[in-house]
């Protein structure tokens, strides 16, 4: 497998918001810090869970540079640079290779309805213009735009589109990755309630919001499929299944906000329109938490 | 049905680009001439259609004053201003308000599915940002957003909020409409193969970009639903019927550009990544437009 | 159009059951009698309406012989004969021409999902053993599978196969088959909420289980349409629309049920596992059923 | 775990049929004794696999009493009984109890689509008229009702409803059971291609087909996961899910017998409208048998 610089546990911060609405650099960049130091395996900013497609280009780039400042090489990083024209794409890419991004990820966002070859034109334009691996991403519920195993296939043939993040939540996809591409596609699941299925058909890694909230869970998972034990694995996925149904179900930057202010490290604000979880739903997210945490402790 | 500046056909414009894939304004102006000239009874920019996503809030505020010019106040304008962040929407609208336009088009952008109370929050601060009237948008196939009819009656408490523009191809959010809110809304119909079905659920207009191409069998309809005649309307209709599922199925954009083209009178470029249609679809829009036009002037 | 013996409004009478859960022939009879009396243009039984699916074979041949008795010519009538395996569609086609059906009706019934060969298979055979006409009826969510317009085309290919019967709910298919198949085709609406559109796209025929509860609304609806009237078709539409709505959502033979026995008609009773509508939904349908009552002999 | 009497492989024979369409008892009594001798958990007749819904009284009869004189004793049998009127489910689960089967499989047939009320009274009658356990089965592509994880609960709450046969091909389902539902529910996977998710989910169980064809492979495993070996299982299920999502994309009755016509077993024939598969199909089934063969016994 060649130049798919990922695997394990990759983490997708939040892009936190002060009183004004504007981007938060500081709370950020401990955002971040934190992901880096309980484990995660890589870090992957300006993602859906980054709430990138509301942000200014100033604010992209703002989040890029801080967060090569804040993992200084210690994890490799994974900068998002999805747009929805060409020419935007290619520059916030060749702006993340420049700030020293380990890769990019790309998702073909669409207003309207992409052909295939348009798909494909896009990712070649792209990864002409940039010399560090892509990493193509599928994700029909915010993307607009239903990638098939045969179109992920041409991709895969671009010479740096080299890995690819599935999150249709359809484990069929994986096994046909697996099935047809072989042990020479590096394919990475998207999909948190998937993730004890997509490790057992073969995912390299798990890209998710959920280390910010429980990392050692997240991490522990990954650790029992390495070690080949599927008992352990089991055991360690229905201790957090409910937590990753709720933030997907709620979305992830407002339930990662609202279970960061939970745990006392600070979510910060959302851009509006979107706003905070309402009180009972932060309820239900904080007894979800404490669940979690009695049982890690006590087991 | 108070405030509602609208009825009958509304005809929406592409946005041409030039060879750089720089926005075309005189093109824009020839093109947008022409709808007001065969008879359309309003014209609204920036939409769908028009591929505002795609423009720069530079290029976006210049189309919003070659329309008003070029208008020239011969029949009401319907500028797009929808964004993904609320406060680039209030911006938009305010600008539009400011150029003259009679009504701002709206649709809840959504990256992160919009829960009801944003998308209530969002159409609130932007029509108390301004005094001409709304039409609210929806379209799941685009927006990736799918408001229920109930939301819609909340939206239209919203005291600028007159209009609904209901693009989801049921015809029975149309009947909902007209059953629950009676003669008070104002609503129009955005799918073009459900033209025919929508007026005689009672639709006041037709969002479409079909004028672009067939100005005069698009009028005729409306004008059959008008004289209460409807053996002519469904005549009439089913002449138009292959064209309109044609544009749909190929995308708007690319199709209107398309048949401008074979019309002579210039469609302009595309900006990446959509891509003109192949020859075959080229030879097979230009046999639709032939069988038209023949039937058109020979009955 | 040759060999399409309906045109208008074609009523389906429930199977009333009584307390042993066994057919009421009696009633049955009561009922179809009604609906010839107040003015349907056809009746037909055992269609969905009449869970045909749910009786034995000589429940069958009894409600077809009741039916013919009762109608005794004054109306065509249009036998169920739908089946899961060939041979016994053949037998009941058969019985039902033998007891003097003007046509049988025939859904291709799937357990495992049919491919398009053996659909054709499927009605070719069964036409081949009888004269009188076939309704080829497309009704996925009763029938489990969607016959695509291409399909249906193929199906009108066999001699008798004369008429088609569109409930998806999806007005364009309606558009494709007046379209493709022109005026040679008999298309008849399923779907009730549909009712305006399907004959505002020139549907021939309505077939509906509604003339059970407000049989003189349905074929005004008819009648206005025939007039080329489309302001008062839509206004008689609206009037009934809750009705429409009401009886699809909660299954046509216990909404018809529920609603004979408060018109006193009587509706007799139903085969486990269908129950009748709880407390709630039949005190709803008696205010549908009031508000029409009210409004149609005050206009 | 109380009165699940299933593990591991539980295969399905098909029902094959004469060059007259009659049952061929003499052949399925050969398909059941290769099934038992090549080492399934359990056999169950008259499933979807067995085409159930096709066959008359007297031959679901014969089809029981059958496979009880060929098993005899030697593994548990899970007999199909499930119909659209409670008073036939009756009726066949009485019949196969007295037949001296382990358990009965019943999914909720739906002609009309049943409320959660009527399919939990559907299952409390039959269960309170025998003894033996039952199956509850969802599969909404062939019995056209989708049981949700609630309902299912609910149905647990019946003494002697032990088991869940989910065949949604939703792994999520089968978390939910898993967590809500712990270790005393023994559920069961149905769908073919969700095999190995669905053991690593914690499935007690795989209802499948496939054991006419390939039952080495997917006994093999069964025992990786049993011997907690993912990596050795992720292997195994690769190597067979090529012919596992053939036989579900071409239908089961189908691909088993073309499947066992190549191998020379002998398939019988299809009851109509059921037709054989066409040549392409039976070559390209006979390509992945092959491929599967030589891999297998060359590892």
């Amino acid at each position: 497998m060649n130049n798919a610089p990922f695997k394990g546990v990759i983490a997708y911060p939040i892009t936190p918001f002060d009183s004004n609405e504007n981007i938060d650099i500081p709370l950020f960049k401990k955002q971040v810090e934190r992901l880096v130091t309980t484990g995660s395996h890589g870090i992957a900013p300006l993602g859906s869970t980054g709430v990138m497609p509301y942000l200014h280009d100033v604010e992209k780039e703002a989040i890029t540079e801080a967060t090569m400042q804040q993992v200084d090489g210690r994890v490799p990083t994974l900068v998002g640079v999805s747009n929805l024209t060409t020419d935007k794409t290619v520059y916030h890419a060749q702006f993340a290779e420049k700030a020293g991004a380990t890769a990019v990820m790309i998702i073909p966002m669409s207003y309207w309805k992409l052909t295939d070859d348009e798909i494909v034109k896009h990712y070649d334009t792209v990864a002409s213009k940039i010399s560090i691996p892509i990493m193509a991403y599928n994700n029909p519920a915010t993307g607009g735009v239903d990638m098939s195993p045969a179109l992920l296939k041409r991709l895969l043939e671009i010479p740096n589109v080299t890995m690819i993040k599935e999150s249709t939540g359809d484990v069929q996809r994986m096994h046909y990755l697996k099935k047809e591409l072989g042990d020479d596609v590096a394919f990475f699941n998207g999909s948190n309630p998937l993730a004890l299925s997509a490790f057992s058909a073969g995912a390299r890694g798990w890209c998710t919001a959920a280390p910010n909230l429980i990392p050692e869970l997240n991490i522990a998972l990954y650790d029992a499929i390495q070690e080949n034990d599927l008992v352990k694995a089991q055991r360690i996925f229905y201790k957090q299944i409910d937590l990753l149904k709720f933030i997907v179900a709620k979305g992830l930057p407002r339930s990662i906000k609202a279970g960061l202010d939970l745990l006392e490290i600070g979510g910060g604000g959302l851009r509006s329109p979107l706003k905070p979880l309402n009180e009972n739903e932060i309820a239900e997210l904080d007894s979800i938490l404490s669940a979690i945490n009695k049982e890690v402790y006590q087991h």
